[in-house]
């Protein structure tokens, strides 16, 4: 009896964007741990046990998912999106780095569709030069640490995707954000929020930086911000491939 | 009889990795346009015509699938991981901006593993905080550019990912990336290589900077230089998602 944890990207959101790599981890697992509308995304059937549970609960969850891969249980920790993008497969090594007496599990990090890629692909191509991912949120970091991270982004030429813009408990960041922003980009700068990507509650829109609002995104949004170059064709918004010298 | 244009990430190389979305556009295709390595991937059948083309023809084959989708054939045009990331969707947006009477065109853009995330799911999560994505080569931006955003990244905090690394005709660009680097960062930054993840080549491995040559990595490899909190855990490495105030 020998168990394992995985850690599983869903994708965004739709059945057509889940890896077949993903689909068979589910199909052998004997329990699936993640957050609660993450699981409910697992459809149950005999000999699967489904543990959802909260939010801001991640390194509980990751040494629940130790323990039982050690008492040889099949364990999918499930993530919406890429695991490896601000979701399980960190908060699963911080777990294991705490628990030296489960250092031989066997684990796998399993890749799935991240939020700024299915969002890019549904605008065009805005990602399609250099670019980076900024978690927003300050619940694990300093909100000068956001600064200076979206200056540095801002300052050196990238495209910008940010996760967790906006939630309940923190309105306003955001408006700082938007703020920082318009200190460092030309009020043309093309800003595109793009909400619940492959669901059926999926809407996106394109602004520019000068139009954009705090209200346009909530925790269901990514946000994506192109680059100087990044220009609309038709209904679509692209990031050209070169940079004049 | 109405055509259309999809570009398809085909992720990284394992069939494990292709999304059911991709599977299915490709089942109703006409025509497969593409880089040869990637239009390989894609098996032959009746009613099916591959059209495979050289490196660095990018907007020729963009222009040839709009036509092709005016004449009411359904083209696939492939795109080795996410096709919007250094990859071919840009090309087709560049080639609509410059042909009007293409721009009604039935356009999808469908989204895949990209190679970074692969290899970071492979090598643990190195990318589990904030990061960037960064072209190496120099074909279409000055490499002043390159070091730029290298400075920016480094200095932002950012975890990086390098694509295009190094090419048999440019090899000396990515020493001089690792000696910025080492100007930028700590000698013990950890810099992971993945060569070919996912296919039977796939070979990875992680040392500090101060290890790093520039043999390490080729035209299949992606890197990634993990921010100053990466670390390793047994044989994984991951970046943790707090930063400390």
């Amino acid at each position: 009896m020998s168990g394992w944890v995985t850690v599983a990207g869903l994708g965004p959101g739709s059945e057509a964007l889940v890896t077949p790599e993903v689909t068979a981890a589910l199909a052998e697992a004997t329990d699936v741990v993640g957050y609660i509308p993450y699981v409910a995304r697992v459809a149950p059937r005999d000999g699967l046990t489904l543990h959802p549970s909260d939010n801001r609960v991640e390194l509980d969850r990751a040494g629940a998912a130790l323990q039982m891969a050690a008492e040889g249980r099949r364990v999918v920790i499930v993530s919406s999106g890429d695991p490896g993008v601000f979701a399980m497969a960190s908060a699963l090594f911080e777990a294991l780095e705490a628990s030296p007496n489960h250092q031989a599990t066997d684990i796998r990090i399993l890749p799935g569709i991240t939020a700024m890629l299915a969002a890019a692909a549904r605008a065009g191509a805005p990602l399609g030069h250099d670019f980076c991912a900024i978690n927003l949120s300050d619940n694990l970091k300093p909100f000068s640490e956001v600064e200076r991270r979206l200056r540095h982004a801002a300052r050196g030429g990238f495209a910008m995707a940010f996760y967790n813009p906006r939630s309940a408990s923190r309105p306003h960041q955001f408006t700082r954000v938007l703020e920082i922003l318009r200190e460092e980009c030309e009020p043309a700068r093309l800003i595109l929020f793009a909400r619940a990507v492959s669901t059926p509650d999926e809407r996106i829109s394109t602004v520019t930086l000068e139009e954009a609002t705090p209200e346009m995104a909530d925790m269901r949004t990514v946000v994506i911000v192109g680059n100087e170059a990044t220009r609309r064709v038709g209904t679509w918004v692209y990031t050209p491939r070169s940079v004049a010298p």
